[in-house]
């Protein structure tokens, strides 16, 4: 028997892809979750039957929503990433030799549970001695906490249902007090291909709240479409031409180089138009 | 009942499309040829169960097989595409007011008839008086045009079965003999995340006959892992730093702009790898 896993995150165009077999699938307080083995891309966290991560394809992830806003700041020290229970932004931010603190704040519990048992790769930081794992609600954490992050990374699902609150006008304000004088924010913001209206007014909301805001696209081959955005929100740096003088290189990155940091803010066409 | 085709170019991960009608699907000589209409993408060709494109996200792969090359010749005249039945390409390269002639060489006279029917946004030049279209073997009509073209564009199926032999080495000595003396050849050739072997199988044959060979990226939604490579091979010009000078502005495309040209050559490192 040949067992597949659709995922229907585009209504009319799906993806699928053949299982070797159910490692979880539990419905936890927030959401279902289930982490299953694939043929063609080993191991995946699926959530309310949306693919998060998996173990081929994470790297242009969590490369790029740590690495563009890390070496973007001349100097991070204190990051807190809100959702990406997974570990993955976490393992990516402690590569950084300034990093003195990551916080991770994951509203579900169960997620970082199931990960650190059965997706160690991603999840492997979690325990490092610089790593603060709090499980609660990512906007009273932002709300509760003024001035204090450099970085604040939005590692969220889909703005659809629980994570809704974790995009808009409203929340970026607080986002904006929960940062330090020269801190930026970065937030997964969807795929202009199948969403463009999403995109845009997510950019815009954060647009009113920076002085400086920018997207960058990545491609991430088990998101719909393959190609998706991120917007960055910087109070002091450009995030598209940073100074990298004093900056090391990190070895092992399989996506992210200071080359592609820039070119990914190269727009086509009608991404530009979208942002206009 | 829903109807929907489902893409198996993976094996173990496929795409799925809601589909609202089969327009056409006939055995040609060459290849199982179909047009259906879908909710998401609208109208698409597949051949051999293969999307080969579609109307929503087409202009992205004609606009890059073009324009890369059309705007790095400083002056192209006469352009030839093998493959391309669909007429996409030809509509791009028409855009450019310095060429002449724009001849198209497929093999299957089938793919031309139902796309000029079925596809007509696609099609809608392969009338143009600038256009030849000749049906036959691109292999044979390369061979027999010498020191001919300014710029030769591979817009072919995948290197598996029939279009095999116009991927490799031999095929691209015929190429550098067709093109003239400052000409450009460039093709598709695959993705690097899925087919990383053909990728760098491709590009070194590529290299062991051209002077300069770049390899650069760009999404296409419908395309396995919305990521995909084309080669460019040339005699005399970088593609990547092009000289834009007296090159005018073409209005309406959707993807290609003069900054996108030149980001699209920086790659991520796995692919940067793929090619050391």
């Amino acid at each position: 028997m040949d067992m597949w896993i659709s995922e229907a995150q585009i209504p009319n165009a799906a993806m699928t892809y053949k299982i070797k077999e159910t490692l979880v699938r539990r419905q936890t307080e927030f959401q279902d979750l289930a982490i299953v083995d694939s043929y063609e891309l080993g191991r995946m966290l699926v959530l309310d039957g949306i693919v998060q991560t998996t173990i081929k394809d994470e790297f242009v992830y969590h490369e790029m929503i740590s690495h563009i806003p890390l070496y973007t700041h001349s100097s991070p020290k204190k990051v807190l990433v809100v959702g990406g229970g997974d570990g993955g932004a976490i393992r990516e931010i402690l590569k950084h030799p300034t990093v003195e603190k990551a916080v991770l704040c994951e509203i579900d519990g169960a997620v970082i549970e199931e990960c650190k048992k059965h997706l160690k790769e991603i999840s492997c930081a979690l325990d490092d001695p610089r790593c603060e794992v709090f499980v609660g609600d990512g906007i009273k954490y932002v709300h509760e906490h003024k001035n204090e992050f450099d970085v604040i990374i939005v590692d969220s699902t889909d703005p659809f249902g629980a994570a809704e609150g974790l995009f808009g006008g409203s929340f970026y304000k607080e986002i904006y007090q929960c940062l330090t004088e020269d801190g930026i924010f970065i937030a997964q913001t969807e795929t202009p291909f199948y969403l463009p209206e999403v995109v845009k007014s997510v950019f815009n909301d954060a647009r009113d709240v920076f002085p400086v805001t920018k997207l960058f696209m990545a491609h991430i081959p088990t998101y719909p479409g393959g190609y998706w955005s991120f917007t960055v929100g910087s109070k002091k740096y450009d995030p598209e031409n940073p100074d990298f003088s004093g900056k090391v290189d990190i070895d092992g990155l399989k996506y992210y180089t200071k080359k592609i940091h820039s070119a990914a803010f190269t727009l086509p066409k009608y991404v530009e138009d979208l942002l206009k």
